[in-house]
């Protein structure tokens, strides 16, 4: 994600009412540090939290970018316990480790006064050991001490059992709150959440529609609900998030991050309330209840509006976005506002879903080089795909054609020649972005350019060919200013 | 899923090593009926269950689409016993339930030994109403007891106590074998499933990829993997899995149900093994195991085979796909080759995935009424998208033309003009199916043809309008033919 991207989910997350946002690894690199310390500016209500490792250069990287979230500022600090990491990705011994983890609680203390600590592989830790350390940084000053599985190897009773210890073993224990951060390497992240806030656990860390490494960490949405739905079964614990925003945040997070939702995700999913057989249905018409645990309206289902047309002004259009959550510049107003009159042309209903890839595709496409003058092309089963394309750089317009084997391949392969890249696709998806054959079509590219990291891409528009064209060259211009944002050493 | 499509799983599953597969429900429709009856025919090693409501109607259904399958028949009956169901749906008494489940079960005991009975709802059921109805059917003749938890409600520690609880006060409970069932509303499916496991359970039902109604069902996969990584966190179980056919059957289920699994899914998602950060990355090359429980090949990931080309000859082709586990007839062989020869001329390399989406095209496309002839269209984005086509129905060639505000617009309103329908696009997505700018598109449609219940199709080419064509036209042979596949009351 961008910078504007997660400026974006961020608002939407302090919506839902989420108590913390981890905003990025200021350290990590230029485009982490200033997305950590805009959010940190721009969020007044959540506490902010910066990852570091355990050594002086990132944690003042992340006290520096956090400043302008004041008291509201956590620097969270990681470094691994288990054997398997102190053996071979640390080479350090049970002491130095312990050392080090003081040494940094320490160090970050004499800034911040929120401090995170995580014991990184700490379920796969000796529990002693884990005891020891937990102690240490809570005489330290970390006011938080956080229990990672993270590899996602751990089960419930484990986890659980896990931080009983802790809450038996670490005679400070009070004097912190202990949190969870779980893995879903083997579908457990929701229930090892769950295992251990019953457990007594008091922070979840998770990601909205489960994002993250691998196979991903806690869906949020899912510990919420469960939470929600079965309190007493988890310790009658309660939560301050508004529910009504999950299904706008799921899907902000999905679009922003280019990670769509699989239909028949929990909570979330387009399918997680849809009642194929007739039984089940028969069932719900009698009473909802007997197959349905949630009622989908209190998460945010069903809660679209009237659709604009093209007779909607630019007062109608403003409102509509700031419903759906977009707090726009008037220069990127007129932007967007320009893409809806088209798009108003050519399809009678243009709905909220249309609008917001609209959004997020010209959000994406201002900070870019290039961009897009106009496409033609001619293809079909008995002719060879031909595709013209013309693209501005600098107030300069450049065309150039190409063929291919459809018409995806051939504007592709036009983008190549006109802007000297030589990319590879890696992944190519279309979705619709509502209903209807006129619907607004949402394409994402993950594209190599012979660097071997691809570059993500996306790109909206009615036309699918012209929504493929201007994933690429999102994906082009992202390629160009992406250097600034590799990962440095701190 | 048409009945060729559920036949390729059934292969697939059977391939997996899976102990039983539940093939439909042969009263709910001719179709299932069918479905129910070739794969009791073909498949060899697995026990095949059919459902059935607890009515001699349903349960005769069963015993007959199962007759094929000999003693690996298993009539599977669901009566639902919590109080919602029996006062809401079925508007019965307890009394009147018990009743019911022993008579079900008795009279599939004349005709078949292996019978499963499900008490739906389970999970919600009185715990002592539930003890005397398992006892109930066990001593009529239940040999599976199936306690599901229908609605994904439980939770891991309150699901290992009802199966505690009967095992305890179930006197003739040694007589069957426990079952479990689990949806996943909560996110919670795997882990109960494998609590439910640590507490005595010795059946797992669940589906690959997770995919069922709403939320979906257990990802078998997940159970599988969990079990296999932490055998001794589950009671010491084991199975009969072949792992390494995992990734590979996630692969066809995905391809034949048109259900995508979400690329940071567990286990078989795309992303599941990638490691995005620098650290992850560094740890990994140090020892695998610092970030990785499972290692991705010994479930089948990375074992993709030399790509074909344009070269490759029918022996070659017919070699591969018997590899990638399709078992086709010399009439579909040379569909497939057909289209694999296009293919071949207009892309360099022909993966393993771009043959799997033609096969499946080529299979759909083989049921249906109209086929194509041609498509040529233009468009841009600076001129109307204007479409041709030529379809062809019992050897009679018609075309006609249409506008649209994109190609695939266009090219759908133009099959609604020379098929007369009228359809409305409820989903649309594509993918490719390989990398490069060259490779196949999938595409996936549902269409609402006035019915209120959509059709889904599925079509494959290199040019994505025409895979559009495909994918549409796929739908609308399947709403012509599906009238005999509507429920109907037995």
């Amino acid at each position: 994600m961008n910078l504007r991207q997660k400026l974006e989910v961020a608002r939407q997350l302090e919506k839902l009412g989420v108590d913390i946002i981890e905003a990025g690894f200021p350290c990590i690199s230029d485009g982490d540090f200033e997305a950590v310390h805009t959010i940190a500016t721009e969020i007044k209500h959540c506490t902010i939290a910066g990852l570091a490792r355990c050594v002086p250069g990132d944690i003042d990287a992340a006290v520096k970018a956090l400043a302008p979230a004041g008291d509201r500022a956590r620097v969270h600090i990681f470094l691994a316990t288990s054997p398997l990491h102190r053996e071979y990705k640390l080479k350090k011994t049970k002491e130095e480790i312990l050392v080090m983890a003081v040494e940094g609680v320490a160090h970050a203390k004499k800034y911040v006064q929120d401090i995170e600590f995580s014991a990184e592989d700490a379920s796969r830790t000796e529990l002693d050991y884990l005891a020891q350390v937990v102690e240490a940084v809570i005489a330290a000053g970390a006011t938080t001490v956080n229990i990672p599985d993270t590899v996602g190897y751990t089960t419930p009773d484990e986890y659980a059992r896990i931080i009983t210890y802790l809450k038996e073993n670490v005679p400070n224990i009070e004097q912190a709150i202990i949190s969870v951060h779980c893995h879903n390497d083997l579908g457990l992240a929701v229930a090892n959440s769950l295992a251990a806030v019953k457990a007594g656990a008091r922070q979840v860390e998770g990601a909205i529609n489960g994002i993250g490494e691998r196979a991903g960490n806690s869906a949020l949405e899912e510990v919420i609900m469960a939470i929600s739905t079965r309190p007493e079964a988890f310790g009658g614990v309660t939560h301050g998030v508004h529910i009504k925003e999950i299904v706008k945040t799921s899907q902000v997070v999905a679009r922003m991050s280019g990670m769509p939702v699989q239909r028949s995700k929990a909570v979330v999913g387009e399918n997680a309330f849809a009642h194929g057989s007739g039984i089940h249905q028969h069932g719900i018409l009698s009473k909802r209840e007997t197959y349905e645990i949630i009622d989908p309206e209190t998460i945010g289902w069903g809660a679209t509006e009237l659709p604009l047309t093209k007779h909607s002004g630019r007062a109608a259009v403003r409102q509509r976005l700031e419903k759906l959550g977009y707090v726009l510049t008037e220069e990127e107003l007129t932007h967007v506002f320009e893409r809806f009159k088209k798009v108003g042309d050519s399809k009678k209903f243009v709905y909220d879903d249309d609008i917001s890839s609209l959004v997020n595709d010209s959000l994406d496409s201002q900070q870019g080089l290039w961009s897009l003058d106009f496409i033609q092309f001619v293809a079909g089963t008995h002719a060879r795909a031909t595709a013209t394309l013309s693209l501005i750089i600098d107030n300069d317009k450049r065309e150039d054609c190409a063929t291919g084997n459809g018409p995806v391949n051939a504007v592709f392969k036009a983008i190549d020649r006109i802007t000297k890249t030589k990319g590879k696709l890696v992944e190519y998806n279309v979705r619709a972005a509502s209903q209807g054959q006129d619907s607004v079509g949402e394409v994402f590219v993950k594209v190599d350019f012979g660097t071997g990291k691809p570059v993500s891409g996306k790109g909206a528009a009615t036309d699918i060919i012209e929504a493929s064209v201007r994933a690429y060259l999102n994906a082009v211009n992202r390629s160009l200013t992406i250097p600034a944002c590799q990962m440095r050493e701190c």
